[in-house]
Protein backbone atom coordinates (compact mmCIF):
# COMPACT_ATOMS: atom_id res chain seq x y z
CA UNK A 1 0.00 0.00 0.00
CA UNK A 2 1.49 3.47 -1.07
CA UNK A 3 1.34 6.34 1.77
CA UNK A 4 -1.67 8.97 1.48
CA UNK A 5 -0.26 12.17 0.08
CA UNK A 6 -1.29 14.14 2.85
CA UNK A 7 1.06 11.47 4.86
CA UNK A 8 3.81 12.82 2.45
CA UNK A 9 2.83 16.05 2.87
CA UNK A 10 2.57 16.24 6.60
CA UNK A 11 6.36 14.50 7.29
CA UNK A 12 7.68 17.43 4.99
CA UNK A 13 6.26 20.08 7.20
CA UNK A 14 7.52 18.10 10.33
CA UNK A 15 10.96 18.11 8.80
CA UNK A 16 10.46 22.00 8.28
CA UNK A 17 9.49 22.33 11.76
CA UNK A 18 12.25 20.21 13.47
CA UNK A 19 14.77 22.51 10.90
CA UNK A 20 12.88 25.66 12.14
CA UNK A 21 12.57 26.26 8.37
CA UNK A 22 9.30 28.42 8.54
CA UNK A 23 9.29 29.62 5.22
CA UNK A 24 9.55 26.43 3.74
CA UNK A 25 6.52 25.52 6.57
CA UNK A 26 4.64 28.00 5.34
CA UNK A 27 4.08 26.87 2.24
CA UNK A 28 1.84 24.15 3.74
CA UNK A 29 -1.22 26.62 5.18
CA UNK A 30 -4.15 28.27 3.27
CA UNK A 31 -3.51 31.84 3.46
CA UNK A 32 -5.97 32.07 6.12
CA UNK A 33 -5.41 28.55 8.04
CA UNK A 34 -5.91 28.18 11.74
CA UNK A 35 -3.45 26.88 14.03
CA UNK A 36 -4.40 25.96 17.86
CA UNK A 37 -1.35 27.12 19.50
CA UNK A 38 -2.53 25.41 22.87
CA UNK A 39 -6.34 25.24 23.58
CA UNK A 40 -7.96 28.47 24.11
CA UNK A 41 -5.00 30.09 21.98
CA UNK A 42 -5.76 30.36 18.11
CA UNK A 43 -3.06 31.90 15.71
CA UNK A 44 -5.06 32.91 12.15
CA UNK A 45 -3.39 33.97 8.84
CA UNK A 46 -0.05 32.64 7.76
CA UNK A 47 1.80 35.66 9.47
CA UNK A 48 0.30 34.54 13.25
CA UNK A 49 1.07 31.02 12.30
CA UNK A 50 4.91 31.97 11.53
CA UNK A 51 5.37 34.09 14.49
CA UNK A 52 3.75 31.66 16.54
CA UNK A 53 6.14 28.43 15.36
CA UNK A 54 8.85 30.85 16.21
CA UNK A 55 7.73 30.98 19.54
CA UNK A 56 6.96 28.01 20.44
CA UNK A 57 10.65 26.66 19.14
CA UNK A 58 11.72 29.36 21.40
CA UNK A 59 10.05 28.11 24.11
CA UNK A 60 11.18 24.90 23.84
CA UNK A 61 14.80 25.54 23.34
CA UNK A 62 14.66 25.12 19.77
CA UNK A 63 14.77 21.30 20.85
CA UNK A 64 11.59 20.38 19.04
CA UNK A 65 11.03 17.48 16.79
CA UNK A 66 7.48 16.31 15.36
CA UNK A 67 6.68 13.05 14.39
CA UNK A 68 3.65 10.77 13.63
CA UNK A 69 1.28 7.48 14.08
CA UNK A 70 -1.47 5.94 12.85
CA UNK A 71 -3.10 8.14 10.71
CA UNK A 72 -6.67 7.94 9.18
CA UNK A 73 -7.69 10.01 5.87
CA UNK A 74 -11.58 11.21 5.34
CA UNK A 75 -11.59 12.47 2.18
CA UNK A 76 -15.09 14.38 1.26
CA UNK A 77 -14.27 15.69 -2.33
CA UNK A 78 -11.65 18.53 -2.33
CA UNK A 79 -11.72 18.86 1.54
CA UNK A 80 -9.91 16.16 3.84
CA UNK A 81 -9.84 15.58 7.75
CA UNK A 82 -7.05 13.99 8.61
CA UNK A 83 -7.03 11.89 12.45
CA UNK A 84 -3.18 11.40 13.23
CA UNK A 85 -1.59 10.15 15.92
CA UNK A 86 1.45 12.93 16.81
CA UNK A 87 4.58 12.80 18.71
CA UNK A 88 5.98 15.86 20.45
CA UNK A 89 9.71 15.49 21.19
CA UNK A 90 11.84 18.15 23.22
CA UNK A 91 14.18 18.35 25.87
CA UNK A 92 12.99 18.30 29.05
CA UNK A 93 14.43 20.30 31.84
CA UNK A 94 17.23 18.26 32.78
CA UNK A 95 18.34 17.49 28.79
CA UNK A 96 16.66 14.54 28.30
CA UNK A 97 14.38 13.49 25.31
CA UNK A 98 10.57 14.19 26.61
CA UNK A 99 8.07 12.90 24.09
CA UNK A 100 3.97 14.26 24.72
CA UNK A 101 1.97 12.04 22.50
CA UNK A 102 -1.37 14.10 20.64
CA UNK A 103 -4.29 12.88 18.51
CA UNK A 104 -4.61 15.84 16.00
CA UNK A 105 -6.85 16.81 13.84
CA UNK A 106 -5.70 18.14 11.09
CA UNK A 107 -8.14 19.80 7.70
CA UNK A 108 -6.42 20.23 4.12
CA UNK A 109 -8.00 21.71 1.26
CA UNK A 110 -7.12 21.21 -2.31
CA UNK A 111 -5.75 24.44 -3.82
CA UNK A 112 -5.41 22.91 -7.55
CA UNK A 113 -3.41 19.83 -7.21
CA UNK A 114 -2.17 20.72 -3.80
CA UNK A 115 -3.43 20.00 -0.66
CA UNK A 116 -2.94 22.29 2.03
CA UNK A 117 -3.92 23.15 5.56
CA UNK A 118 -6.76 25.36 6.57
CA UNK A 119 -7.17 23.99 10.40
CA UNK A 120 -4.37 23.03 12.36
CA UNK A 121 -5.33 21.33 15.62
CA UNK A 122 -2.74 19.31 17.30
CA UNK A 123 -4.91 18.82 20.35
CA UNK A 124 -7.78 16.92 18.62
CA UNK A 125 -11.01 16.69 20.72
CA UNK A 126 -9.36 17.18 24.14
CA UNK A 127 -10.16 20.94 23.63
CA UNK A 128 -13.55 19.89 24.80
CA UNK A 129 -11.46 19.20 28.07
CA UNK A 130 -11.68 23.15 29.05
CA UNK A 131 -14.49 24.49 30.75
CA UNK A 132 -15.10 27.66 28.79
CA UNK A 133 -15.99 26.99 25.25
CA UNK A 134 -15.18 29.19 22.11
CA UNK A 135 -16.30 30.11 19.23
CA UNK A 136 -13.38 30.42 17.33
CA UNK A 137 -12.63 33.49 18.12
CA UNK A 138 -9.63 34.85 19.69
CA UNK B 1 -23.10 35.30 23.55
CA UNK B 2 -24.73 34.52 20.47
CA UNK B 3 -24.45 30.92 19.19
CA UNK B 4 -22.25 30.35 16.42
CA UNK B 5 -24.32 29.95 13.09
CA UNK B 6 -22.86 26.25 13.08
CA UNK B 7 -23.89 25.60 16.51
CA UNK B 8 -27.69 26.31 15.07
CA UNK B 9 -27.28 24.50 11.70
CA UNK B 10 -25.78 21.42 13.40
CA UNK B 11 -28.88 21.23 15.86
CA UNK B 12 -31.52 21.70 13.00
CA UNK B 13 -29.49 18.43 11.30
CA UNK B 14 -30.26 16.82 14.28
CA UNK B 15 -33.55 17.65 14.40
CA UNK B 16 -34.09 16.23 11.16
CA UNK B 17 -31.79 12.95 12.07
CA UNK B 18 -34.56 12.84 15.10
CA UNK B 19 -37.57 13.14 13.02
CA UNK B 20 -35.98 10.89 9.75
CA UNK B 21 -36.65 13.43 7.41
CA UNK B 22 -33.45 12.46 5.48
CA UNK B 23 -34.28 14.66 2.58
CA UNK B 24 -34.10 17.65 4.73
CA UNK B 25 -30.87 16.20 6.40
CA UNK B 26 -29.02 16.06 2.89
CA UNK B 27 -29.27 19.76 2.12
CA UNK B 28 -26.92 19.96 5.20
CA UNK B 29 -24.30 17.92 3.44
CA UNK B 30 -22.01 18.88 0.45
CA UNK B 31 -22.29 16.69 -2.71
CA UNK B 32 -18.78 14.97 -2.21
CA UNK B 33 -19.31 14.92 1.49
CA UNK B 34 -17.81 11.84 3.73
CA UNK B 35 -19.79 10.32 6.79
CA UNK B 36 -18.48 8.10 9.25
CA UNK B 37 -20.65 4.98 9.70
CA UNK B 38 -19.17 3.12 12.26
CA UNK B 39 -14.90 2.82 11.99
CA UNK B 40 -13.52 1.89 8.99
CA UNK B 41 -16.97 2.41 7.44
CA UNK B 42 -17.12 5.52 5.18
CA UNK B 43 -20.42 6.60 3.09
CA UNK B 44 -19.53 8.86 0.44
CA UNK B 45 -22.13 11.37 -1.68
CA UNK B 46 -25.12 12.64 -0.94
CA UNK B 47 -27.12 8.82 -2.47
CA UNK B 48 -24.74 6.67 -0.10
CA UNK B 49 -25.25 9.00 3.04
CA UNK B 50 -29.09 9.28 2.69
CA UNK B 51 -29.05 5.19 2.52
CA UNK B 52 -27.00 4.75 5.57
CA UNK B 53 -29.32 7.04 7.74
CA UNK B 54 -32.09 5.23 7.04
CA UNK B 55 -30.12 1.96 7.74
CA UNK B 56 -28.71 3.39 11.14
CA UNK B 57 -32.34 4.52 11.93
CA UNK B 58 -33.69 1.05 11.07
CA UNK B 59 -30.78 -0.51 12.97
CA UNK B 60 -31.96 1.59 16.50
CA UNK B 61 -35.68 0.47 15.85
CA UNK B 62 -36.63 4.12 15.25
CA UNK B 63 -35.93 5.35 18.03
CA UNK B 64 -32.80 7.85 17.48
CA UNK B 65 -32.17 10.77 18.85
CA UNK B 66 -29.08 12.86 18.67
CA UNK B 67 -28.18 15.95 20.87
CA UNK B 68 -25.06 18.70 21.68
CA UNK B 69 -23.16 19.23 24.30
CA UNK B 70 -19.93 21.25 24.34
CA UNK B 71 -18.12 22.59 20.89
CA UNK B 72 -15.29 24.25 19.85
CA UNK B 73 -15.22 25.69 16.47
CA UNK B 74 -11.71 26.54 14.56
CA UNK B 75 -12.60 28.38 11.48
CA UNK B 76 -9.66 28.82 8.56
CA UNK B 77 -11.37 30.92 5.69
CA UNK B 78 -14.03 28.94 3.92
CA UNK B 79 -13.51 26.04 6.37
CA UNK B 80 -14.23 25.13 9.61
CA UNK B 81 -13.12 22.38 12.04
CA UNK B 82 -15.72 21.82 14.83
CA UNK B 83 -15.15 19.38 17.96
CA UNK B 84 -18.25 18.72 19.45
CA UNK B 85 -19.79 16.16 22.29
CA UNK B 86 -22.37 14.02 20.81
CA UNK B 87 -24.84 12.56 22.66
CA UNK B 88 -26.50 9.58 20.19
CA UNK B 89 -30.12 8.20 22.28
CA UNK B 90 -31.64 5.36 21.43
CA UNK B 91 -33.86 2.67 22.81
CA UNK B 92 -31.85 -0.58 24.89
CA UNK B 93 -33.23 -3.72 24.16
CA UNK B 94 -35.31 -2.78 27.29
CA UNK B 95 -36.77 0.25 26.01
CA UNK B 96 -35.30 1.95 28.19
CA UNK B 97 -33.05 4.86 26.43
CA UNK B 98 -29.66 4.14 26.12
CA UNK B 99 -27.22 7.42 25.87
CA UNK B 100 -23.71 7.07 24.15
CA UNK B 101 -21.61 10.14 24.49
CA UNK B 102 -18.98 10.91 21.26
CA UNK B 103 -16.79 13.47 21.04
CA UNK B 104 -17.17 14.33 16.81
CA UNK B 105 -15.52 15.90 14.43
CA UNK B 106 -16.94 17.43 11.62
CA UNK B 107 -15.77 19.50 8.77
CA UNK B 108 -17.47 22.65 7.32
CA UNK B 109 -17.11 24.30 4.01
CA UNK B 110 -18.38 27.76 3.40
CA UNK B 111 -20.92 27.69 0.19
CA UNK B 112 -21.66 30.84 -1.07
CA UNK B 113 -23.06 32.09 2.34
CA UNK B 114 -24.40 28.75 3.90
CA UNK B 115 -22.06 26.03 5.47
CA UNK B 116 -21.97 22.65 4.50
CA UNK B 117 -20.62 19.58 6.03
CA UNK B 118 -18.32 17.77 3.93
CA UNK B 119 -16.84 15.61 6.86
CA UNK B 120 -19.23 13.85 9.37
CA UNK B 121 -17.09 12.21 11.59
CA UNK B 122 -18.87 11.35 15.07
CA UNK B 123 -16.09 8.87 16.12
CA UNK B 124 -13.34 11.85 16.81
CA UNK B 125 -10.26 10.43 17.30
CA UNK B 126 -11.12 7.34 18.76
CA UNK B 127 -10.97 6.13 14.75
CA UNK B 128 -7.16 5.54 16.00
CA UNK B 129 -8.45 2.75 18.26
CA UNK B 130 -8.77 0.78 15.22
CA UNK B 131 -6.05 -1.54 14.59
CA UNK B 132 -5.63 -1.55 10.61
CA UNK B 133 -5.04 2.37 9.19
CA UNK B 134 -7.38 3.39 6.69
CA UNK B 135 -6.49 6.31 3.67
CA UNK B 136 -10.29 7.39 3.06
CA UNK B 137 -11.14 4.85 0.64
CA UNK B 138 -14.22 1.83 1.02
Amino acid sequence: MTDHPLKTLIEAADRAITAEDFDTLMDFYTDDAVLVIAPGRLATGKAAIRDAFVAIAAYFGNSVRVSQGDMQVLEGGDTALVIMETFVHSAGPDGKEVTETRRATYVFRLDGDTWRCAVDNSYGTTLLDQSAPSTGAE
